[in-house]
């Protein structure tokens, strides 16, 4: 059998090994259906109960309250960025303002501004996106249509650990790459959306957590595909959604709440992760410079540089010997990037941290 | 290990065994990865791999010319009723032309009436969509944005088995449920779509198959996530992809190369099998009541009904008992509907057939 490796991609990243043997075990013939997962229908009362035990797995995990949908869309955090604007940026008003605080916080600003009034009330652009605003810094503009933000950057490692302070706006979250790797407080939200493939499932579904009230700001006409009221109305199945994706959801939403224990548990986990993968970086005396302050870096992507770009292709290319894969930094950037999603073992970050310090030892 | 049942469901629908068992062989670990494909890179050199071998083959079962791109999109052909106009129904002009021979035609209609002109230039709707029109028989404005059909109406079980002749104006095709079932005259056509979870794969993947020169109509100030143009550019790769439909797709385009033998095979086969239902429904003196007219009526989805809808149900629940499901009719519908994609075996068409046959003769 083929040894698994350490896998610390940025996304689509690892998912449970029981999560995985599972799907396996069931792939050509689940034994509740006697066809696989990929060839189910949609309609089915089996895909019925996947969509319902998902979506109960996901309310239990983030305390989600009654009055907010819970949804299954296609098209990643990219087709968001587009219908948050679409669906509830009004024609006139105040406008939308976008705390960016990164790479994906720009493009989301970029989509806006395509359909209405949307600016950078702050942005860390200039710095470099090394941190977050504290909670006081942007001045949102009066009446503002909604405050956007993106609770996790993944290209640069910065990270929201409390929601930006968004006063009587609706707040709303690009939470794709640390949604479910810790407890969030979604009553402060209007609305969150996440890509699955960091902690939460496969490539090809987008988790929108929607409350209800929002809804009544959805105009007319837009495409049916990108309508939010109606995808709420038909339960995420306006169309076929990415059932075997979905139902992938559901087991590691299942995984989460019967295996770990919750997201209180799970986010000790990641802690403990974070810091065995810091503290290597803290204690290389500047070998390994981290790219985020200390109080905003991310416990999801840790960002970081060596020396030199040519050590850092070596870096890369020898711990991947070693089976720990996908630790070159975004294309953009540059670097070392390590991930370190819900998936990732703790003996994932141990093997990293002692690579970090065998290979500083012999380059310094 | 299950039984596997003989599934006739619309879509999601049933996948060539061998895939699926590829699928399930390498899950938790593929030998090349040591990684899941569930959790590859979209990025990656191994999926670079993967998507140019899944064009490859497509390419070559369709003989797709090198003018066109090949597209793999997410939000099935539903955001693409969408997309087409968006993207290529020019503000000014004398609109789109549709030529609606079913439900899906008709809802491609209604989105494409949001962004500009276009009109139903012919419609099968107050004869219950039971027939495709002659060549000639709509009459196209001229200078019209582009001809729009549905190759084969999923619900009614309606087929062109021919392309309308459009002219002069680009032709259009949601091809959702006979893409890769038999040959298609791709030069004839302007751009071809279809949701892969019929003949190409699993629900969560959109092929699109566009002509280049189509490309320069494409206006500025789209979502990017929406925007032809952008999407061929980064070659389906703006975002995150998914990953894993996009792999399985590659399997089954494989499957159809190498195993089935091409097209023109896969086409023989489908005919053998829709001739073994057909023939149980034709032989049964009006016991069994076909929806379409013999010169039009689907290889992919027999459509009939039953002298009642008691009848009907029986029919169905029996069917189930003997491992034969997804037999009912489409809610709007009503009655039986048999879908034969290619992953559905002559033997399970030959099950079924059989299974009429001893119906009738105990219900008669």
């Amino acid at each position: 059998m083929t040894q698994r490796v350490y896998n610390f991609g940025a996304g689509p990243a690892a998912l449970p090994l029981p999560v995985l043997e599972e799907i396996q075990r069931d792939l050509v013939a689940h034994p509740e259906l006697g066809t696989s997962v990929l060839e189910i229908s949609h309609r089915s009362k089996w895909f019925d109960g996947v969509l319902a035990a998902a979506e109960y797995n996901l309310r239990t995990l983030l305390r989600i309250p009654a009055e907010y949908h819970v949804l299954f869309l296609q098209g990643g955090a990219s087709l968001q960025f587009a219908m948050v604007p679409m669906n509830f940026l009004p024609r006139s008003g105040p406008g939308a303002e976008y705390v960016v605080t990164g790479s994906w916080g720009e493009k989301a600003l970029a989509e806006a501004q395509k359909f209405g009034r949307a600016r950078a009330v702050w942005s860390g652009k200039e710095s470099g996106y090394v941190r977050t605003p504290s909670p006081h810094e942007p001045a949102y503009l009066p009446g503002a249509a909604y405050v956007h933000y993106t609770s996790n950057e993944t290209i640069q490692g910065v990270e929201f650990f409390e929601p930006p302070e968004a006063g009587d706006a609706p707040l709303v979250c690009d939470a794709s790459s640390d949604f479910l790797s810790r407890p969030m407080d979604v009553e402060r939200h209007a609305l969150l959306y996440a890509g699955a493939q960091k902690n939460a499932g496969p490539a090809g579904v987008t988790i929108v957590v929607v409350r209800g009230d929002l809804l009544d700001r959805v105009p007319e006409g837009l495409p049916a595909m990108l309508d939010c009221r109606l995808l709420t109305r038909e339960h995420s199945r306006y169309n076929t959604p990415p059932v075997f994706a979905i139902y992938l959801v559901g087991l590691v939403a299942r995984w989460l709440v019967e295996s770990i224990g919750g997201l209180e548990k799970m986010q000790e986990i990641n802690c403990r992760k974070a810091r065995i993968v810091y503290e290597a970086l803290d204690a290389s005396g500047g070998f390994y410079r981290g790219h985020a302050e200390a109080g905003c870096r991310s416990l999801m992507n840790v960002t970081f540089r060596l020396p030199n770009e040519e050590m850092e292709k070596t870096f890369v290319s020898v711990a991947k010997s070693r089976g720990m894969i996908e630790l070159k930094g975004h294309r953009s950037l540059g670097g070392i990037r390590a991930s370190l999603y819900n998936a990732v073992t703790v003996k994932a970050a141990e093997a990293l941290a002692g690579f970090m310090r065998e290979f500083q030892a012999k380059h310094v």
